[in-house]
């Protein structure tokens, strides 16, 4: 299966506690990414656009370091991006999305 | 200037109505999809995800026409799209958006 | 008690079958329109902003039909708020907003 | 497998063409309404509350017919998880919501 | 009147300030919860599915330890809330309220 | 150029590296707030009302510090902006605002 950036703390009980979920969601997560055309590497950063301009900040956060240190994303590309959010919806989640980019990037 | 789907209906009262705001659209849109390292098809493909993540019905169809039209997108890309959509978004969006993709096709 | 945009045909049957429910959102309405400051108008503006923000069709013409016929506002008061709609959130709302807003005229 | 209620045109076209997705949607169903505590017609009614919070009036007439028709759920309530939505999204979603109910009641 | 979580530190200050507002929130609480069919801890869980479909931190949390406190919800209970989430609205708020549930569990 | 409460720390990064994007910013933000009509405070206090009502914690201070340092609103007049927002968007966002401003004033 396919590495997971979703997979995060609350992941780890659900696997140990509701395995029927966790199985679901691992389902879930093949389908998803298991594109037929478009590669992994674009459909995650698909992924990046929607939870950039849903203004999550957490879930924007694990997208872009994904993004980066799997599919070696460059910051260029993550702009691409944003600059996609920027313009379907609106400056605030786009001005929070660069903060987190630049934090992301000078950690 | 490149063409661009959001110009509808909309957009030619803007442009002759309220000229200031028709340039500030145009300028943001040039911004949007001068991505200096993505395509231009990619960067619709992720307008389409945002798009239809918001369950926008009108938006969600434009771009799809959009970007089948304009840059030869097949049904598959698009379903590569909408299966991001699914994870990220959960079950409404993804069903309204395969509804909207088929008859798009269909028509 | 100050006339209410919001009052469509499904407060017709709240009014009839939900009284308690009713006298709950009439009282809402007063608090929320009785401004100490800003005068009714100016808030009824804001519900726009809001509405047409969330892309919500039918929300976003109530408003723009109550806010010009009951408050004499003209269609540059209306695309001021709209202004502030494509800034803060996107083209889509924007454009279906604009469009909404010159059907309303034309109707 | 239990029956659901987002299973629309949109889904028959899925599990034709893309059987991999139309696994997981299944698979995710399953693992969403085998709730351990609470029982089937709770949890769709909770379903009905977020679609009708989302102001998704597709997405809130589905669910509505369905747990009215497949789980015997009367006018009263759905209009107790409608309460719920107008304190936690606001007058707007829920007289949407109220429209929609007394639409589905008369049809 | 039913205690209500959503009284926050936010409320102490509209009570005492805003007297007109503090009536109406508290009169919307109670024809909210005053459901004549579903009891008070069933919509408590809609409330708490709709804030967790939402990504709201916040208020997910005050929900989530509301219902355990005042109505005994179990862990089991709110997991099933949060199935339909993640099928309703995907897994980011699914992952995050998952999250926020051990926090809760765990403080 | 009018100042700008969204030129925040992400946007000092944008004028820099993204040149482009920024031009488009800044005609943007003169486009949404060079009203014909309505005075420069009142957009703003129409920006407020929509991020408030998104939750969105940071752009809700941002516009609050803006609103009140820059165009000397008052406390009683961002108060008439939330009361909108609690009739349009439900409780949870209103309490959450309501924090925010006692918190802002409170500084």
């Amino acid at each position: 299966m396919k590495e997971d950036v979703f997979y995060g703390k609350g992941m780890v009980h659900v696997k140990k506690d509701y395995p029927d979920i966790y199985d679901a969601v691992v389902k879930l997560n093949e389908a998803a990414f298991t594109g037929s055309v478009l590669d992994y590497k674009t459909q995650k950063l698909i992924a990046l656009g929607i939870t950039a301009a849903n203004s999550d900040d957490r879930a924007m956060k694990k997208q872009m370091m994904s993004v980066m240190h799997e599919f070696g994303a460059t910051k260029d590309e993550i702009v691409d991006v944003l600059r996609v959010v920027l313009l379907t919806s609106g400056n605030p989640p786009f001005v929070k999305a660069m903060k987190i980019l630049y934090d992301v990037i000078e950690e």
